[in-house]
């Protein structure tokens, strides 16, 4: 793990003691005030205040003033230790600050702080002086319940930011801004490439004609490396009989994560949470022998799970999951190269899709969850931890290692990423299974032509469409690479006179596999333009008398870029090549 | 329709008479018999009876020979009319025969038929003398419920076939010993296409590694087919809330066909049976003008219904439908056009698969269902039966008209198919939905800037996987053409020291997408040749010293056809240039 440096720790102080100086600010501008807590966090702060009013973004700059002015003041920080008994009787107008002066051990000091006429309970450390806050921002009003229950008081929250330089401050803001620009919530609904709708239901997306396009994109994708990997396809239903689940342990362990059941001919039916059990369910539908394996059988199943609608993302969380499914089946012997083998399909995707940053994380069993969270064979999770170790070791893939944090039926990888602009998204986990095989009465007939357990893969390098989707979008910022694009031409005729020809080119680009549009409608050329341009289309062709004459096209890039004049067999030959590498270029 | 010729009602004379012969025949045998019914049916004719053991096979034989006997004596058949009270004691010992009697009207002469000692309550007509019998054999035997209700006494039916000459009646058992053969549960089992499980549950199929690839072929030929056609895809969840389901009108009307409920935070889900409404919703995700139109959304969406236990048929009757399904929406100007677009893509996918027999229904509404089975709207219905005549007229396409038989929103074409041996398939329906915008709120905006219902299409050539590859494999008897074969080259090294070029070819057929197979198992040639045949893999690839030596291969087709020796880049390009042109040849 990365460790923290001094100037990391600094940097908190700095920002938890900005929180107290905002609560300095608020209880001048609101002499009622009631505290509750007021932390450093990532980039900033928070507290959290009971008020006589509502909170509006316009008190944001008057409570900036006032911070600035005791910043300007640079007034002393002064930390007092004192008894529970002396705490209460300071405290004694602060209900949220008695609570948790009542929970503290009874023998043991309390520190406070004090800063200008403002006193908080505080363990700190804070910075000597209000001067040292150097560069903030408030940013953010928010709810939130004390002691984030939602049966105890809504609270009023307010979020800053804070740097040690003025510049730091100001690129993190524009990180910021852009980051509300990424939003693939806003991107999806702009782009049109998704919609949620009352009817259906929280957590279900519809993906949209543009969504769609990409969906089938990235499978396909999926699929030519899957094929080239030797994956084998299948289809599962979406729905199986209770038993299957009782059988492979979901049941009654899962059942909280997965939609109640429906009941039929006096059966129980659940929609499935995995694709594991019916994988399983093909593994075993033949005698199978060491000949058959490695076998990697690959499904882009969609499952379904339940989150509370509080926690529902736009895509990121959601209830319905296209997964880049698959298990691999292998023998002992096959593992190191089967594993690595999967992590290389992810180190080929990385490279499509320009992702530069990215974490290997091990997750690794701990002795005490034996029996309970983890199978309990200590001996085989030493075992398959080793094995995973060494495939990484062998093949020079970095990674760190974390205890406690595996699957129930063995090690896992988990993989982060980082956005185009550094925002981490956690895209799929890796996972080693040596507890299934034998709960669900898999094996295949060995060299020696005996029965033997084989080991299983879980792996799903793409993730879901939910969520890679909704890490595309951030990461482009809906400006997608042209193979992913949900248009890929716009065509622009001139004038009516244009459309003709137009439609000669559409319809020679569609039969190329291109997706194009025509825009006909009877605007000028500018507005068109920057409809294409709104909707991120990487190529726009403009056609006016000129492009006709000479039988050429005219083209525009996404970038503004104007491409010489060439022929429209040109232009479908470098759209078509590019496509066909999925590069990242336009030209 | 077609119409009865005096030739089928002579058959259905003498298959009736056959059955009589029959009932003769066991009485003969079985003298405490009662009697059932035994009407005529296609290509033959059964007898349902109440006998003192349960009949074997071998029991079959017996009953021929004396059918045989009485056919020989050219016994007379007699009618007699005569009254419910004589009938009553002529059928005294015969208590099915009585129950039918008393539900006769009480003062209509009945009428009898008598040849030699056997007496049957029968309408007739019958043959004048039982010589007229020529061709015939007892089939099979069934159980089979008195009047088909479960609660009544389980009866033994027998069928038989009768021709006219003995060689129709050769032919008919040869097609019939045919279709065993190609019965697509057999085929489905043998060439590993699709399993049922008993933990996951009736009618739901988990498609194989080899059924999977089929799969993949027929949705890249349909989103192929829908691209070229202008067509967009969309993905929608497989469930969604009780409210759309209401306001769709599907609750409770169609519940009976809907898998039961979930409930979620208080929220009744149902799994889709149709995709319908959640493509009316993409439609409605933003205002519509009349510039969108015709909007072609289409998706393979897995639907799942509910078929009694009893009811299922291997991938015939199943509960879950993956649809090649679409809705398009239009104005009325452009529905000629686009019905009969939809019609035209039928034809192209019928000769791609070559289907040389199929025929196209018009099902319309009955003025007597206005307001229970059909729309209330007679003046819609009229009209747009009119459209859907004047496109299929205008196109010049084959169809012929039933009377109420339409669906509950519009006009209906139903597609027939007939597979190479005959037996017939129910495709898909083309159906006109002139009601569910009204009901769906839908709506687009005119060149007159006036709000407009659009007419809806629901249509899916390809019909579901389930049925479809049901058709398939019962159509090509498994031996599938090239591109849609699951395996469709195995290659055999005739010893270990060919396995190294075997698998310079194996990677070589594999960078051009074709799915390859090397046999590498220890074992002789033939045996090799013989397991790739029974999997009617249409290419076999013998490679031994002599091809290593030249740089070729060997190919023996699926014919048994030997190829002349070729280099292997030869045979990778004409296996592609087959592949790509979706022929049904092999050369």
């Amino acid at each position: 793990m990365v460790n923290r440096t001094v100037e990391d720790e600094k940097l908190e102080t700095m920002r938890h003691s900005a929180s107290h100086i905002m609560a300095e600010a608020v209880q001048s501008i609101f002499p009622g005030a009631k505290f509750a807590i007021g932390p450093a966090i990532e980039n900033g702060f928070y507290y959290d205040f009971d008020l006589p009013r509502p909170l509006t973004p316009d008190d944001l700059p008057v409570i900036e003033a006032k911070m600035g002015e005791i910043i300007a003041s640079n007034t002393p920080f002064i930390r007092e230790e004192i008894t529970r008994e002396e705490a209460r009787q300071l405290f004694a107008a602060q209900p949220y600050k008695l609570e948790l002066i009542n929970e503290l051990p009874e023998n043991e000091k309390l520190s406070v702080y004090r800063q200008g006429s403002f006193l908080d309970l505080c363990r700190g450390p804070h910075v000597k002086a209000s001067g040292e806050v150097k560069a903030f921002k408030l940013i953010n009003i928010a709810g939130a319940y004390w002691r984030g229950d939602e049966h105890q008081p809504m609270l009023q929250r307010i979020y800053g930011v804070a740097f040690d330089t003025r510049e730091a401050l100001e690129e993190h803001l524009a990180r910021l801004e852009e980051a509300k620009n990424r939003d693939h919530r806003k991107l999806g609904r702009e782009l049109e490439i998704f919609i949620f709708d009352d009817e259906v239901g929280p957590g279900l997306p519809l993906w949209l004609p543009n969504g769609g396009a990409m969906i089938e994109e990235i499978e396909r994708l999926a699929k030519d490396v899957e094929f080239e990997h030797g994956y084998v396809r299948v289809k599962t239903p979406h729905l199986a009989k209770e038993d299957l689940f009782k059988h492979s342990g979901h049941l009654p362990y899962y059942a909280e994560s997965m939609y109640p059941p429906m009941e039929l001919e006096g059966v129980r039916y659940y929609i499935k949470p995995m694709n594991c059990p019916l994988h399983h369910k093909i593994f075993a539908s033949k005698t199978r022998s060491y000949r058959d394996l490695p076998l990697r059988i690959a499904e882009y199943g969609t499952c379904y799970r339940y989150e509370k609608s509080g926690e529902l993302l736009g895509l990121l969380r959601v209830r319905s999951m296209q997964m880049n499914d698959s298990h691999i089946y292998c023998s002992e012997k096959q593992f190191d190269q089967e594993f690595v083998g999967v992590i290389s399909l992810y180190l080929e995707y990385f490279k499509i899709f320009g992702i530069k940053e990215y974490y290997m994380r091990l997750s690794t069993h701990h002795p005490n969850g034996l029996g309970k969270k983890y199978v309990n064979n200590p001996e085989l999770w030493l075992k398959t931890e080793a094995m995973v170790r060494q495939a990484m070791n062998n093949h020079n893939v970095p990674y760190y290692e974390v205890a406690d944090e595996a699957a129930f039926y063995g090690p896992k990888i988990d993989v982060q990423i980082k956005s185009a602009i550094g925002k981490e998204f956690t895209l799929a986990t890796n996972q080693v299974d040596f507890a299934q095989a034998e709960r669900c009465d898999l094996k295949f007939v060995n060299e020696k032509g005996e029965e033997e357990r084989p080991l299983i893969i879980h792996r799903a390098p793409l993730g879901t469409h939910e969520r890679f989707v909704g890490f595309l979008l951030e990461h482009y910022a809906g400006a997608f690479p042209v193979w992913l694009a949900p248009v890929q031409v716009t065509i622009i005729p001139v004038a009516d006179r244009h459309l003709e020809y137009a439609g000669r080119l559409e319809s020679d680009l569609r039969s190329r596999d291109i997706r194009v549009k025509i825009d006909a409608r009877s605007e000028r050329m500018n507005p068109k333009i920057r409809q294409a341009q709104l909707e991120k289309v990487p190529y726009m062709v403009v056609i006016g008398d000129k492009e006709v004459e000479a039988g050429t096209v005219s083209v525009r890039l996404r970038s503004g870029e104007q491409l010489p004049p060439q022929s429209s067999d040109a232009f479908i030959e470098t759209v078509s090549r590019i496509i066909a590498s999925r590069s990242q270029d336009l030209k």
